[in-house]
């Protein structure tokens, strides 16, 4: 997909077209790659990177029929050196090829030039790794977070800014309160601030937010605190959420929020019930069903 | 150089044997590149990664007699796509080939099994990338440096967290007052915690931290509130601090904190003085020059 329109309503069209908000997070792992794919030497990093390159186009071939957005984790290629980069590259391209939306998850931030470099380097058509959006953190401040918002602005490009994040210890500095709110909410309202005079006829901007599913009633109130925002929300599946969890972050019309899953779709011909029904070795159609199922389950909850 | 020795004490040693503090920052950017290097066409990836090397390998070779420690900063490599990531890996082993520390700028955070990969990754002599440390960002939380901390011990490797940054919009979480501490001082004391059952015969810890120039007086409160944290100081030069500054950031002995330079060593050819004494083209000679101006400079104030 050409990033030709403006990326809030790109993923907006995505999800409706699709009738999903389902994300496939990309995220190989070695040691759960399916046998048949697995390299002997875990430390073979060019051999592992052929098979995660070899995985992840599988698992797109299986879920691209039934959602819009992918989602490769940056650091499981990093791992691997050089090699890796190379092959997440070519997962990159071949999901656009496909009509996802690709995020790359590089929860990436520096200053001045530096963020330019990432913004350049990742976002746009026009760039070498072509991703649709990336996720960034704030820590650095808003002057850190301005030169990603300008690409996305140049390039139809979106970014997903950190929030309120899915794990036990988030709340280290994102619950701290100041100035009577807690610093997840500053960065929240800088969001819908950046956002402002970028939307699209979607209603949402360029700028989403990662608010986790393990938080539910933040993650309402934060729905209600950035309406212009599209929320990526991990934690659904392996990390305990449940679709009762997402639902409250999706707007009127059950869209402006994606719910990432991994673990739970990547490696589902581990789990019992698609063993059962496809036997042992069958990752795709495992992959697939499982998919399918969420799409079921979340489609479930976001129009009640 | 490998990592037989604890981080804490290798940089320490690093510090004592170079009689430097100065960290040359290998932030290559085609603009500047020296015209001899540069390619005509900038989006030629695979072209400007063939310059990148070329380049650095220049600087290390023209630094290495004068300093411990380089720090690619990786936003420049990531922007060439898969390409730069090849070059980055190449410079990485040649400085560490040239008995330098090598700090990567990556910024990097996650949470969990990812924050292990971006580790693993990354750090120590098994690592495919094998960098001596590796700069992190807290936004996510103890749990999400925990993993950084584990590769540290397993691996002698180091990381510098972010506590105060250098630039003008740092404030906008990290000064944030909570529980009557500023943000940035929360991770300070995080930092401290963390080094407590790792400290070397240095007195320091493997958990680094940055803390920018630009900012003098934080720079000294935390000095004396991380006493056992090695400090990186970015902001010197082209950002605007000057000795006297960074004074601030060192121990009893001066040592203790590393000063990061880019611009001011890498495009030293383009400063009029340089240009004047060596001529134009003489890059390496003017980076090597610089390199020795800013260690007088620093060594000047540092043991006062």
């Amino acid at each position: 997909m050409t990033a030709a329109t403006h990326f809030g309503d790109r993923l907006d069209e995505t999800l409706l077209r699709s009738d999903s908000v389902v994300c496939v997070g990309l995220d190989p792992r070695v040691s759960q790659l399916p046998p048949s794919l697995r390299p002997s030497d875990h430390c073979d990093w060019q051999a592992v990177a052929a098979a995660y390159l070899q995985f992840c186009v599988g698992i797109i071939d299986a879920v691209a029929a039934h959602v819009g957005v992918v989602k490769p984790q940056s650091a499981f290629f990093e791992e691997l050196g050089p090699a890796g980069m190379v092959a997440l590259g070519s997962i990159v391209r071949y999901a656009r090829d496909k009509n996802l939306l690709v995020i790359l998850d590089g929860k990436r931030n520096d200053i001045g030039t530096t963020a330019e470099a990432y913004a350049r380097g990742y976002l746009g058509d026009s760039s070498p790794w072509q991703c649709d959006a990336l996720t960034v953190s704030p820590y650095l401040g808003r002057d850190s977070i301005d030169p990603f918002v300008a690409q996305c602005d140049a390039a139809n490009a979106g970014i997903f800014v950190l929030v309120k994040t899915s794990n036990p210890g988030g709340g280290f500095l994102q619950d701290q309160v100041a100035n009577a709110r807690p610093i997840y909410r500053h960065v929240a309202d800088l969001v819908t601030e950046l956002n402002k005079p970028r939307l699209g006829i979607s209603g949402y901007g360029p700028v989403g937010t990662v608010v986790g599913a393990t938080y539910p009633e933040q993650l309402q109130s934060l729905r209600a605190a950035m309406p212009t925002s599209p929320i990526l929300i991990p934690g659904f599946g392996a990390q305990g959420a449940e679709a009762n969890d997402v639902a409250f972050g999706f707007d009127a019309k059950g869209r402006g929020a994606i719910v990432n899953s991994s673990r739970h779709i990547l490696f589902a011909y581990e789990r019992p019930e698609y063993r059962e029904r496809y036997g042992a070795g069958k990752w795709q159609e495992a992959a697939e069903a499982a998919t399918v199922e969420m799409n079921h389950q979340i489609n479930a909850v976001r129009r009640r």
